[in-house]
């Protein structure tokens, strides 16, 4: 039997789109010679639709979709992931299933439903989803497959579960193959921690392993694609691209083996995290402008590296003819940061504006005179600079239709070392899961073949420039140290007790955390942040705004 | 046995607070006589705590709460909420219990476990907690109690589930009352399911009920406490005060009688949606700004009636001496707007100030001049002045200390009728889910005794007074058709189609719901909002950014 990977970047809620994506990589295979493609988790309709699966129509528009794939597949099957009625439903629990359709004949032959309902960091599938409890394998063409949807299979031989795991009972029905259709989102770490989990599930049940991902992003959660193949000792035969889509052959032999019918591509050495970082950078920039019908961006430039790193990613990402970086200097901008930003403009052949906002920033202090006369130059006057700048950037948003790129990194994000409606605003961050450490391991990155980003602005201290000769050490521990603190506070969730056990300075974690807690506040209100490392700020960490922090 | 039930205002977090509140509610039970004090649902640690439970120090914390409470539980019994290890979790599963700890003797005699986890709207039950699957009763002093936990006991005979239901265990145990710990939030029509669903498990299972809730808000979610309890016919016996704390003691007799050990008050007519409303938000305010440690507010004041409302509503949670009312004129508003304001402000007695923005404004559009020059006045110039006044407000809020209240309604939120970091801004929404037909309502019952708010505020047609003449109605339908068609959408999530079915133009519920949809890039970036409805904007609803919308 021949088997198609369809590798592929749906947009959620594009029934059309995703339905002629479908459809053409269904003539592909088909010309091919493929008996069966197989398409990622939800496909139809996109991951995560999120409360769209609330509406009716939007479940029904789904159906839709599937009968008109379903239509096509007369002399070819597919497996696609869809939402259906959960039809034990007037017993109570959820609506819906989260379902792969088994089709061929023109017609859905077999529905599989997901057992295993991810729910935790940027997962809500208890939200919608009615846990399956009956198992079958699906029999084509004289193969009986196995087939699970993306969590079904996610757990290692080592964590025995108390729910039934559906590959315990399908297994008793003598399969010949595993095929596993997902929604994986990325993460720094997921491509090793997939291999490693699925790899173990191969050889668990002595089978070989088809495992298809998405790619493309979805507003803040990038898939990364890296559909895998393992034969049935759990070793990996073929890996997909990463970041890109892709479809890729393989004959399932009757000895069991699996052979790949393009020249098989196993890693030797993994990507960097940095590497992958860059990379899925950049599909989360294109594809949020591209999905959301925006072509062009726009962010503040200041010399810095932050700002300096999101345009050079922008610029590669969207083409540099549709990114404008303004200069918005102040009073305390010092000369070198200007000539940075120039120089960098140069380097990446932007479209760039240079707005002073000295006037603008002198007009709110004195219209303020009255209230503020006598008090000293506080964080109000620091606030005012960086609030000036995003109206402007907006202004020009709404003058001339560019989306608002922002700049903030994960540590400043973390302690709240941003002006809330200043430097935090934007359409979508870019660093906001970068911390600064890694900040410049991308600027260097960046560089690797030419000098892009200016030197000067990777070696100088940080600094916000928003009073005479500020740097960001003058609030903050040292960026190594700060980002080793919250990591283990953000990632590891450990308290400040644990982490001061680690070996770090009482008072400088104790002084982190607090930050950390305190700017709750201001992330509630700030853009989607594309997510690349296992834990994000945003809809993968949900903490209380009122709350008494622990610190 | 005498039965007290306590319904207190926690603080998420707040562990030396919410133990001292509870220790103090025991001293006051046993002064009074009682047998076992009844606290609510996750009374330790506060609800909902949200990732907070993924931090181990946080349940170490609770845990050390509840011995310090069971200390105390010499000569006298209690129950309260807090989260607990899932000693399964060698099994796999999630980290926790949501439970209820029967205290007396000094110490923890056993443990019940919620078994049915709200996974909808608001709540993310199944983030952190393992359903229960086994269940007993509790005994003591010569009563068989049946305990359970909110959701357990929320779903109506009509509704069969095929997951068992904690009671359909207990009842074969043969109790003699149910008790039922809750964290049920307040939507203004949630009073009359509450009585209505739990009435009718009383009737049911033939037993009394005794039910405890909540009440104070956290962050967006207001609890409204409104405890209840009923005889075993399902007749309500008592109903405790709403929005506010109390503390009521009932005798359970022999007889499976319950006696009201005060006068019984049960409402001969419900509070109308109004008035609940009314009350849920100043409890919202106060709460917001009192568990934030803050005192003092700031608002911007146009003259029109959204602010005018919350000024009100903000003078009447703070005291009109912690607002500040903020006139912030531009070129477009009208005269009789800032008599209108300066009106308010005298009828309540807040604080004010006057700043002109047009300085401010003309210092953008010069600064601006050589990238907008010949370009035409558009929406650019319209949201300059919306966020040159939340730069002033945020400036005061820098300068002195003050949170900013965000005076946007629930009909302009949902299509988007607002400048993101402009009117858009602010620490707390009050009215982000009052509809624009609801403030009008409010703003006549707010004038129930004397007039407050400027009746010309009342009855002049809406305007942002962004440019000359310009009136709500010139871009959106009026707001009785509006909110009823954003009703249908959603609330009751129906789609185009069916909308358009019902009745109303296609035009315009087409125009509508492609405006609510494409303002969700918006919806994103705006503070938490007071719910009073059963669906909010916010946590409760959530939707992909970058998706391609039904319309």
């Amino acid at each position: 039997m021949k088997i198609a990977l369809a590798q592929l970047n749906y947009h959620i809620g594009n029934f059309e789109a995703n339905t002629n994506k479908i459809l053409s990589a269904l003539d592909s295979a088909r010309n091919a010679g493929a008996d069966v493609v197989v398409f990622a988790e939800l496909c139809i309709g996109g991951y995560p639709a999120r409360d769209f699966l609330e509406f009716k129509e939007f479940i029904d528009l789904c159906e839709q979709s599937a009968q008109q794939i379903a239509a096509a597949c007369t002399d070819i099957a597919c497996i696609i992931g869809i939402p259906t009625p959960n039809k034990r439903k007037n017993k109570g629990g959820k609506d819906l299933h989260n379902s792969a359709y088994f089709i061929y004949d023109g017609k859905v032959q077999q529905i599989v439903n997901k057992a295993l309902l991810p729910n935790y960091d940027v997962f809500d599938e208890y939200r919608y989803f009615e846990p399956e409890t009956e198992f079958a394998c699906v029999d084509y063409k004289g193969k009986r497959i196995a087939l699970t949807i993306c969590e079904d299979l996610w757990n290692t031989i080592e964590n025995p579960l108390y729910v039934t795991r559906p590959m315990d009972v399908l297994i008793e029905q003598k399969p010949d193959v595993m095929i596993n259709i997902a929604a994986s989102p990325f993460a720094y770490n997921h491509d090793e921690e997939r291999i490693a989990i699925l790899g173990d599930n191969a050889k668990r049940y002595g089978l070989p392993l088809l495992y298809v991902n998405q790619v493309g992003a979805q507003t803040e959660i990038i898939f990364d694609g890296g559909s895998l193949v393992f034969d049935k000792n759990g070793s990996l035969v073929d890996e997909m691209p990463y970041f890109e889509e892709a479809i890729t052959y393989y004959t399932l032999n009757d000895d069991a083996t699996v052979t790949p019918q393009q020249p098989a591509t196993v890693m030797d050495e993994r990507q960097s995290d940095i590497e992958q970082i860059h990379q899925g950078l950049l599909l989360g920039i294109r594809d949020y402008f591209y999905k959301s019908g925006f072509k062009q961006a726009i962010l503040g430039l200041s010399g810095g590296i932050d700002s300096a790193v999101v345009c050079a990613l922008a610029a590669e990402a969207l083409g540099a003819e549709n990114v404008m970086a303004v200069l918005l200097p102040s009073k305390y901008s010092t000369g070198h940061s200007i000539q940075d930003a120039e120089d960098l403009v140069k380097n990446l052949g932007c479209k760039s504006e240079l707005v002073e906002i000295k006037s603008i920033t002198d007009a709110f202090e004195t219209a303020l005179h009255p209230q503020f006369e006598g008090l000293p130059f506080n964080i109000a006057e620091e606030n005012l600079q960086a609030r000036s700048r995003a109206v402007v950037l907006m202004a020009m948003c709404n003058k001339f239709g560019y989306i608002l790129l922002n700049t903030s990194n994960k540590s400043e994000s973390a302690v709240g070392y941003g002006t809330l409606y200043g430097d935090m605003c934007g359409g979508i961050s870019v660093l906001g899961d970068v911390y600064k450490t890694q900040v410049y391991q991308l600027a260097n990155y960046i560089n690797r073949n030419t000098e892009i980003i200016p030197q000067n602005s990777i070696v100088k201290p940080p600094s916000a420039e928003l009073r005479p000769d500020q740097k960001d050490s003058d609030s903050l521990p040292e960026y190594d140290m700060l980002d080793t603190i919250l990591m283990q506070y953000v990632e590891n969730r450990l308290s400040s007790g644990e982490i001061i056990a680690l070996g770090y300075d009482e008072a400088v974690v104790r002084r982190v955390i607090k930050l950390v807690n305190t700017a709750e506040h201001k992330r509630y209100q700030t853009p989607p942040i594309l997510r690349v490392s296992p834990k994000a700020f945003g809809m993968g960490r949900r903490m209380p705004i009122v709350g008494k922090y622990l610190s």
